[in-house]
């Protein structure tokens, strides 16, 4: 299963998805890049995007896409039917988990695409580093941490973050490995004691599933694109569609597009 | 002169220019980081946002100023009087080119930050990669190309670079060097004939001062910060205030804050 999605172009993938299929999407088409999905209405687009641009650990915006514009330059598909899995808030709650959005879209929705981690995944275990919830095919733990990202208009929030347990020697090479691609959230921004970002049980992430950590591992985090997800809740913004954390975009753009 | 620009801290080279000094920046403040400037009302703020974002080469963007905002995170000075000069648009033209614009602000303006080549020319001189500009004293050659952009909204133009004469020999080094400063343009856009950007005399530039090309020398292409100021008159922009292309704002933040 994990060899065969791997092996999959990005329009093969988003075509199972399109009939249905939903699945967290790390290990899926390596090589090629992952995004975040946030549309919001005109009106509060300005917000998001200097949200983002205020942010770009978290919220490196790879494109944007206007209007209600379905496709653009990363991708032939249709962001509205093409992702495994989606939300849909209404002021400020979580109100539905469809799998296509088709029958939600406005004329005026301004869609962001935002950097993911799974992206630099393939370079990680490239070099050597393990990836806990690609070896147990589950979905990578997100946090929401104590630390505040930088306001913007009406958008503020917490810094979300992802979480891999990596062996002790090699978190030098995770750090050097992930530092070369900022466009996907780049090197972590914390290792070690989990409490330090406020997050009190590593068992209990709040999007994806826990991973065990092993004795001689440190758990590494990476800002992670779900943040503006958390920033639509605390800031209670009327409408937005986003991806369910973990079943991302797949996009035709190649993962060394967004390496340094 | 040049040594001792070179070692003025920000706050004291803003301060000269406060005062009424006008000069092209390159070379000053070594270390520290320089950035373009481009105001505009807040109902074209989006565009130019967006034309940043769509356009990362040419406008890296590294702060924006809200709703009148004149300094931030990035400052501590005054963006109206801090700078040595400056041009004011109007209806798509070259109004005025005032030493202080405090008597142009108005309270809808969004100033955007954004990255400025002459950041990494400390580390080019570092790496034993002369610098002709600063060798001679005189502004950096800037051309308008015949490279478009990628449109956002009413916002649309060519892409402006800055062009560094680099001995054959050390091309390499201008290269990876600059590349480590995606924030501030990073690598060259184009390296060689002119003709290929459409550069039809690099006698004449369209912004700034010529410098000779020698024998066994290559002119080197970076993404400039002035493109966005083409797009300003392409677009017939009602009202945007710019920097005097050459004469940067000077901030409180370290080169090596944009380095990968």
């Amino acid at each position: 299963m994990s060899t065969s999605t791997a092996a999959l172009a990005p329009a093969d993938a988003r075509a199972r998805f399109r009939d249905g299929l939903s699945t967290p999407t790390s290990g899926w088409c390596a090589g090629w890049t992952q995004a975040n999905l946030i549309a919001v209405p005109r009106e509060y687009a300005w917000d998001v995007l200097l949200f983002a641009q205020r942010n770009p650990a978290p919220c490196p915006v790879l494109d944007v896409l206007s209007d209600g514009a379905v496709s653009g330059p990363l991708l032939a598909g249709d962001v509205r039917t093409d992702l495994p899995g989606y939300r849909v808030y209404r002021d400020g709650e979580l109100a539905e988990r469809p799998s296509d959005v088709t029958g939600y879209w406005r004329d005026d929705l301004v869609s962001f695409l935002i950097g993911c981690s799974f992206t630099f995944e393939d370079a990680l275990l490239a070099a050597g580093v393990p990836v806990r919830h690609i070896e147990k095919g589950t979905n990578v733990p997100m946090y929401r941490t104590t630390r505040p990202c930088r306001d913007a208009g009406r958008m503020s929030g917490p810094l979300v973050v992802s979480m891999r347990p990596v062996p002790a020697e090699l978190v030098d090479t995770a750090v050097s490995v992930t530092a070369r691609y900022p466009a996907v959230h780049g090197a972590p921004v914390h290792l070690g004691d989990p409490g330090l970002l406020g997050i009190t049980d590593l068992d209990r992430p709040d999007y994806g599933d826990p991973v065990p950590v092993a004795d001689g591992e440190v758990p590494v985090f990476w800002a992670c694109g779900v943040t503006p997800q958390a920033a639509v809740l605390a800031s209670r913004l009327p409408f937005a569609i986003t991806h369910e954390p973990g079943m991302m975009l797949i996009t035709d753009s190649r993962d060394t597009d967004h390496r340094i």
